[in-house]
């Protein structure tokens, strides 16, 4: 029998766990739940429905694992204590400096209902998190360093967009590549965001706009831009749509250190993702963490779980022997 | 108090374990035992004892976790089994086709003993095999990769040294950049090892011996050399006791995948290791390990496990709520 999951919340984030769902035969899509009517929400899965948020609890019992696919800054504070009295959770929430609170919530609910809710997953927070974990587990004596990019960064592109005599605008984030080669190079560097980083603007103009405003604007723009080495190109709508549509994303995680009695020897440990669509891989990483918390909830534990509590083999469709005898 | 660790066998890997202790505060090495007479026997922790294997069974109330240090081949597929019959282990047993048969006989003695043996910890398998899972979980429809190197074969540079007229010899498995980026540019080839790796020789003539007959020798010897892109290089032993008297290793795992409803979104996640020291690095590998043995013990746990079973808490000296603070 397949874990039967539900969506709560059908933006990029829930279509992408759609598709992750259809590529993992043992996870099958039961409902989604959107804020919207209905009526007017079309899925690509034929088997599943759609209904509406408020409607949710009554598929208690024909949902095994909730995912829910809303934002960090209102939905998910809210949303993932108030589901966990009702299923299993899976959520993204991704605001690193409440990560405890939201964790402490999601705990006591969860606890009190006897249900399992794994928060923070994604890649970072989550698969950029286990290498930190690893890493620094195992290379205690060492120096961090996480780069960002090439992907589009949304909190900075609505802040060009806010700018007057903007229409559009898309931010990439972009690693100096520079600065990754002095991370890697074991001189154990200290390099700030600043320094690691640069910001690209694609911007189309309102008409009559003035470009040379616009583009002072994003480059004093305080905390988004004006500390960053940024390029601001100024393009067509077409351009825009035809070139910068996608949603890509990615980033490295390093951490270089040091063993032996004299500390004499210099290891570098590399992570690197580049991902074509941010949500849809964050997606999938949210599937097999569902297929955790199913896992999980029949051996009867219950509680606020993190990437950092699942033993890795908890993600895989395949069994413990399997797993050894071709992954070991 | 700390964590005892016993080391069990004191070669380069058992010294880098004695090495890892050194760097994890909550770790102390309480004893190395020894095939050796322990008269013989340095140690570099002046607060630990020397002790021969056969006196181990008397330190099961004075140790923790016992790190077994031995070879695959031999030492590890008897020692494993025994030992864990009276403490917690770590093995790094890497004869990949054979770990379910070492597993299962671990599993029965740890079990019926009460004790937790971790096996085939390590980087590969170990960490490699953790990237390879994740990878598979969180894209299931890809491609995997494996590179190895640059680093020391011990096992081609042994079948350098045998032939006839080579006095010392050293072997490097490098890894083909042209093919690292083809697994790396998402159009998923096929690649053998041998189109993947190439093979650097630094030999040791003896003196009189027939360079052309050697290099013949090795570059058409069957399994090791005849399939690869071999090279041979002819040096001194004061040379290769000044540039390649070092043990570095590494290597990378790559996945290639796609999602979206039509696949039609392509990701590539990388894991990369640069290593000064093979040994030193697998050792800090295996005291990681060995912390968490310990906190499954605690926890009344028993039996076999790989690092496919532990949660990356347990790894870790920091407490959960320090690393959702500080890692996530």
């Amino acid at each position: 029998m397949s874990i039967r999951i539900g969506i709560l919340g059908y933006g990029n984030l829930g279509r992408g766990v759609e598709c992750a769902v259809q590529q993992n035969d043992d996870l099958e899509l039961a409902a989604v739940f959107t804020r919207r009517d209905p009526e007017n929400v079309s899925i690509l899965t034929s088997t599943a429905k759609v209904c509406k948020i408020a409607d949710a609890e009554a598929w208690k019992d024909k949902i095994d694992v909730m995912i829910l696919c809303g934002g960090s800054a209102t939905d998910l504070p809210s949303q993932s204590p108030a589901f966990v009295k009702h299923f299993h959770i899976i959520d993204s929430f991704d605001t690193h400096a409440r990560i405890p609170e939201h964790f402490e919530k999601v705990d006591a609910a969860a606890k009190e209902s006897g249900h399992i809710g794994i928060i923070s997953v994604g890649w970072d927070p989550g698969l950029f998190s286990l290498n930190r974990l690893y890493a620094n587990a195992i290379l205690p004596e060492g120096r961090d360093y996480t780069f960002w990019g090439k992907g589009v960064s949304q909190g900075h592109s609505d802040a060009i967009r806010r700018i007057e005599g903007v229409k559009n605008a898309k931010q990439y984030t972009i690693p100096v590549e520079s600065a990754l080669e002095a991370a890697r190079s074991g001189s154990n560097p200290e390099l700030t965001t600043r320094q690691k980083h640069t910001r690209e603007c694609f911007v189309v103009l309102e008409e009559g706009a003035d470009a040379a405003k616009v583009e002072t604007a994003i480059k004093t723009m305080p905390n988004y831009f004006a500390d960053y080495d940024t390029t601001v190109y100024f393009i067509s709508e077409e351009e825009l749509l035809a070139n910068h549509s996608g949603i890509p994303h990615g980033g490295f995680v390093l951490r270089s250190g040091v063993t032996g009695w004299e500390k004499e020897h210099k290891h570098l440990m590399e992570y690197r993702l580049k991902l074509d669509s941010n949500p849809e891989f964050t997606a999938s990483v949210l599937a097999a963490y569902a297929r955790a918390a199913y896992r999980l909830s029949q051996e009867g534990q219950s509680g606020c779980k993190t990437v950092f509590d699942i033993a890795p083999a908890y993600l895989s469709a395949k069994s413990a022997q399997e797993l050894r005898a071709s992954m070991l």
